[in-house]
């Protein structure tokens, strides 16, 4: 099985590398520039160790792991824009929109989104692409209620704005490992553990969101009864899971 | 055959119909705002036409019909936006931006490109997902080319910002209609020709691009031959395209 910070290399040397469109012509600066923001690489790290989990090859899923990333920062290129959340700064870094003006903004959340999709249609099956599509669309959801309110309750927007995506990044590796949709139920249900766990500790660190909603000390026993609920739910899963185990326990001890 | 205005009245009540993602909530409303300023539609009756030339039914290519004129629909969104061209006026209407706010105007125009992408991928092969994700690809490089500057000719800029979605809308329907790759080609050189007309006559009728190029009688000539190429190709196909002629004819004579 291969470690983490060898799937985060693998993810870091694809995305180096990876060609965009040509027609894309000079936007590919502030693609990259995006895309090269650092970041963990946490979505993409599970989807490839899910695949490897699931019996395939981590290269595999590396164009769906890719297409999850790209999606990620289409969300973040939008949500930084000024008439959205008008952050000008993002990990450290001045945000794709402040480097490049807005117009250029706009459009290189656009290019992320469809080059995406692109990666995920590589695949023989549109069952990849179909998965990273649900939780683009639960996104832009999640997103909307963030800003016009009205969410029912924080569990519900998480579920949208984060949830998503890591349900899609371990069920895109399910579909690039060729796991058969009748054996997929134990995987996903992990994988919605394991996206309001990155939540609830993103909350904690921030000081926002669950940690006001029940504390600090509330939220650390969310955290750690779902990291709970989250290993109890790898052992059901007769698969090698130990690197995943990894992952959990990573993400709920997190400091950054 | 079924008459083009047959064909339009197909797709406007699937788009009436059309039910969007759940978990977009109340984004729902600006989203079908946009959805319902009118047009001519003119990409998704070309491609319910080419289908049945094709010999499919028509309803079987509504979907991909829908999800051309809902990336269309994407373009206009987001190139109506502050940062972008900043048009405040949309078919006589308020633009989305300007109806519901730049946050929305951004958001819509995403829900919009991710619905277009599910709706093609209801289909069982992936490749009418991508001719669209292609085709929406080259359309941001053409916008960005716009905005930027740098087009190496009004030709080149024409067939990204416009050419690729016709072919979109001809290839999509090949797709649903399972024409087999090998037999296309006609097809899509028709659709070239198509989509270079719909342009030239646009530009005659705004009196700017090839207007401005080649004067008004040379755009016109441009025009003509661009269509006489489109009727010719039509007849190398082996197949009833009368109502993709009269399409043609429709889109050299017309007048708004």
């Amino acid at each position: 099985m291969t470690a983490p910070e060898e799937l985060r290399e693998l993810i870091e040397s694809y995305l180096d590398e990876l060609a965009l469109t040509p027609e894309l012509g000079g936007l590919e600066a502030s693609v990259r520039y995006s895309l090269a923001g650092g970041g963990k690489r946490v979505r993409p790290v599970l989807c490839l160790a899910t695949a490897e989990a699931a019996g395939a090859e981590p290269e595999t899923a590396l164009p769906a792991a890719a297409a999850v990333e790209l999606v990620h920062n289409f969300s973040l290129v939008h949500d930084d824009l000024p008439a959205l959340d008008d952050d000008k700064l993002r990990r450290g870094r001045a945000s794709t929109w402040v480097e490049f003006g807005e117009a250029i903004g706009v459009l290189a959340g656009d290019a992320l989104l469809a080059e995406a999709l692109r990666l995920a249609l590589t695949y023989p099956t549109p069952a990849v692409a179909r998965e990273l599509v649900q939780a683009t669309l639960g996104m832009i959801g999640g997103q909307y209620l963030d800003i016009a309110g009205g969410a029912p309750d924080l569990a519900s927007l998480h579920r949208l704005k984060t949830g998503c995506l890591f349900s899609a990044s371990v069920a895109c590796a399910l579909w690039a490992a060729e796991v058969p949709e009748r054996e997929q139920g134990p995987w996903r249900a992990f994988a919605d553990e394991v996206g309001l766990l990155f939540q609830i500790v993103d909350d904690i660190l921030d000081e926002d969101g669950f940690a006001l909603e029940r504390g600090a000390e509330g939220a650390r026993a969310l955290a750690d009864g779902t990291a709970e609920r989250a290993q109890a739910l790898l052992l059901e899963i007769p698969a090698e899971t130990s690197v995943l185990s990894g992952i959990v326990a990573g993400l709920a001890a997190r400091t950054s």
